[in-house]
């Protein structure tokens, strides 16, 4: 028996078609280099985003070639998010916070024939062209000052454009749309290609109203960078439900953060922890008398916070649920779309204790819908989802990578049977709820006994004198590996090693999980999209 | 290029494992014959629908066979959703409103090898069993009492299986997981063939956050019969994210839904407009002092209710409003899984009025995502989204029937270029939202003019006498067609054809619309799912 259903291919296309017909009043608002605010109407946004398919057609874009951005968040690269794949290329975020040098090597390896650049970052751009030539450089006046000569003006491509005879580029639901490099602290860089299909599936996913359940009349702050993941699928999803987006631009400062949400309040805004940290220090500063700040800023009550990219330590979560805010954490990849897991209060919460809650909240959630998701130990057997056992995170999906672009087989991130190995070690208990202990090369082992680096982190920064703080191993010759707390005080506060201990036997930790050592310092290294560079403390401390 | 992206086919399986592994503690209450409350935990669920799985498999289901069902709503319904396409079989819902000849000749046509029957609707399957032999008929002892000798016992045939050793039939996203005939009322009934494609594709885009938005804290009372267009796929959508269900069984009348949205408060329901409507008139008789119900019932404030299969006339929307209740109203079909639009406050009508608002909540709303819509007019042109032009509802995407079983092509039902033709006649308006003006059918053509029997009938129901009125076409020499409305009053109440004329050119209507002829009724003559048999009407007094 066969089914009678259409066969009708899923599309990004479809996505846009969709905004243009429901949509065109709704706004998207993109802060300028000189803090301005521009708003454009998502009727506009439809009417620009088919004028740059058709001007990539007419500049001869071929089915599947890619089309580079190196751009902040703003209504362009939205133009480039759904415009280039319209045309049948394939849109390749270039992530610039790498070095030049990397910047160069990933646009050779993807073989990017084009690249839009915000003229803000043709200084960047300078630095690696040489690594890479693309035909054509097409150069978004973001500033507002002319183009230089020898580029191409984007606003001045896309005037000259007829969006009105515009044809989508003929496709399967298979064929790429986008593609992103994964930004790995070790090895080099390698490349995920996201497909219609992919794209499509995984807004539907993360819009589920248990998750980040955008609504049309919601207005989404996408702090997290359009070229990171994808800003985790968030332009997708509130285009595909006309929401209002609040584009911040170059402007990721907590106090430029900070002045947007106060003029533009959002109902929905994604970061990484890091940001939203130094985001809530600095309101909360604020808030007291005779600060210079005082009164200058407004978090909007009832915000929810999608945070990702990092464990989120129950402290933040706290600070935030302080003003009304909820932060809702989620865990995925590059590799994964990025979303894999969110943690929310399922039904089985219902009547669980605020602290209850809280703890449920510094999790990393349990599996959306599409993703399966298993534990590996050392020998290979499937782990229990006991809350205790630890193994190596596999996920399998639709819109989870089964390999990397140009990589052949074999390739031991994804498991014979195919599952991706994530490379983070983790827990998941009888609800679903899965913990992050540490990514496998991160992981301590002392005298046979694991002990995470995360949990240690987590605890630590629950102190009030502690900002940050970043747990590494160092050897040792008795136990094997030692764990050392690098800690970043709060200004001028002071924390010691004794009242730090006794923080953490009080939250249950055994004394054989203290640290060895800690090292005071003044920030934790950082990667390019914000993470711990525990690289960088190793080096450093190991020895 | 290709994309990276896995090749995992979407499976129904997937959301039944994914609520086996999460949400084992969410409950499903299911209301027996004697009217006493079953439940049954997730786990139990799961559990029971993988021995149902093994079961068939051991009877010698073999891929792609219809397992019929003869069910009320409630939880051994749910195990067949779920287990019958788990073993690799097809669930073919059965309407139990149908004539026995009409459900016979249906179990014939789609070849049905085992029925699964509630024991308390036996004696409906003794009337048509001489049209089809069943090989097996499995029998729910939904009412407690020991099963007929000569049937198979269901809860003997789980306690037999064995639901660990269980194994999913392997298939590909296209293979079929469900069936429904189409309950035309004129013609014979037609098979619409679920896939498991389309069955994830819908339940993803049904629980949307301006959809049904279902959670898993929220509570669902699926009153739409699990035999029509799978209940609007709430099953499988409540299942996806872990909500409690709450089934009615058998007892569908007023008085009894009141009784268990007292005793269990769903948070969502969903139902036909008639239903409603009968509903809200008799909780608003029992506010009244001195009423025998005064006092018995709770409506729960909050509760969402999607409301479908026929036009929702604004007085009802406004009178659960007047409770804190939101009806959202939906148009579909069998044909269309059924979800193609739904009326919700999207964006554009942030500001708007509460009249505005009201009026659009009594439109079908906008098409969902991956579903898209056209006007056609009568010379085949696309009728512009105008809010004025009328045209042929036609529809498109992965989740619309394509073909009818075993009907070959060429069928009238489908355009040359792929397209449902829905049979039904509509406006679109600039912002999206689609109003049905009527059934192809049912249109009006008087002096070269149409009149919307919809139209006229929802601003006559808003007469405070007025319980119901359905408006027809009866042939005149003069005009070609002219209205008449046959008007069921309120019990103890009644209204003039002048009175009612007066209201309806009070709401805009033209002299030239106004019905010729009135017809005061006891009730409506209703098709097996509750709409309006207009057919009938036409029969008795176009004459």
């Amino acid at each position: 028996m066969q089914t009678t259903m259409m066969k009708v291919p899923l599309s990004l296309n479809h996505l846009l078609e969709r905004a243009g017909r429901l949509f065109h009043g709704s706004q998207i608002v993109s802060r300028l280099p000189d803090k301005s605010l521009k708003r454009h109407s998502y009727a506009e946004f439809y009417r620009r985003t088919r004028a740059l398919g058709a001007a990539l057609q007419a500049l001869g874009l071929r089915q599947g070639e890619r089309v580079a951005t190196l751009c902040w968040n703003h209504h362009a690269h939205l133009e480039g998010y759904f415009g280039i794949p319209a045309a049948g290329g394939v849109m390749h975020t270039l992530n610039l916070r790498l070095s030049p040098e990397e910047i160069g090597w990933i646009a050779a390896d993807a073989q990017d024939r084009f690249l839009l650049v915000d003229d803000v970052l043709l200084p960047l751009y300078e630095k690696f062209k040489h690594l890479h030539a693309f035909e054509q450089v097409i150069v978004v006046p973001f500033s507002g000052a002319p183009v230089p000569p020898g580029f191409t003006d984007y606003e001045a491509l896309l005037a000259g454009a007829d969006a009105d005879a515009f044809v989508y580029a003929p496709h399967q639901e298979d064929d790429p749309v986008a593609m992103c490099y994964t930004s790995g602290t070790t090895g080099r860089p390698k490349g995920v290609v996201y497909s219609h299909r992919s794209t499509v599936l995984h807004s539907l996913v993360g819009c589920l109203p248990d998750f980040t359940a955008v609504r049309g009349i919601d207005v989404v702050l996408p702090v997290t960078p359009m070229f990171h993941a994808n800003s985790w699928g968030m332009p997708y999803i509130a285009v595909m439900m006309g929401a209002k987006l609040v584009f911040p631009g170059p402007h990721l400062h907590p106090d430029d953060l900070l002045d947007l949400i106060t003029a533009e309040p959002p109902t929905l805004s994604l970061g990484v922890p890091t940001i939203w940290m130094t985001l809530i220090q600095a309101y909360d500063a604020s808030l007291k008398a005779g600060s210079p700040n005082h009164g200058r800023w407004k978090l909007p009550e009832g915000m929810r916070s999608m945070v990702g990219g990092a464990a989120v330590p129950e402290s933040l979560i706290r600070a935030f649920a302080a003003h009304g805010i909820w932060i809702l954490q989620g865990w995925g990849m590059t590799e994964t779309s990025p979303v894999g897991t969110l943690s929310y209060p399922t039904a089985a919460l219902r009547g669980a204790s605020e602290d209850e809650r809280f703890r449920r909240a510094a999790m990393a959630g349990v599996p959306a819908p599409l993703v399966e998701l298993r534990l590996r130990g050392d020998a290979g057997q499937d782990q229990p989802w006991d809350g205790q056992s630890v193994g190596e995170l596999q996920v399998r999906g639709p819109f989870i990578t089964g390999s990397y672009f140009q990589v052949g087989s074999p390739d031991d991130k994804f498991t014979p049977d195919g599952w991706l190995r994530t490379g983070d070690v983790a827990t998941v208990d009888e609800l679903g709820f899965m913990r992050i202990a540490d990514r496998t090369k991160d992981l301590i082992k002392s005298g046979g006994e694991w002990i995470s680096s995360v949990d240690l982190e987590n605890a630590l920064m629950a102190h009030s004198a502690v900002a940050e703080a970043a747990v590494i191993a160092i050897p040792d010759d008795k136990w094997g590996e030692r764990p050392l707390a690098c800690v970043v005080p709060k200004p001028g506060e002071q924390a010691t090693p004794e009242a730090l201990n006794q923080l953490l036997l009080s939250k249950g930790f055994a004394k054989w999980q203290l640290p060895e050592r800690y090292e005071f310092i003044d920030a934790v290294p950082r990667t390019s999209t914000g993470k711990f560079w525990k690289l960088k403390l190793r080096e450093r401390f190991s020895s």
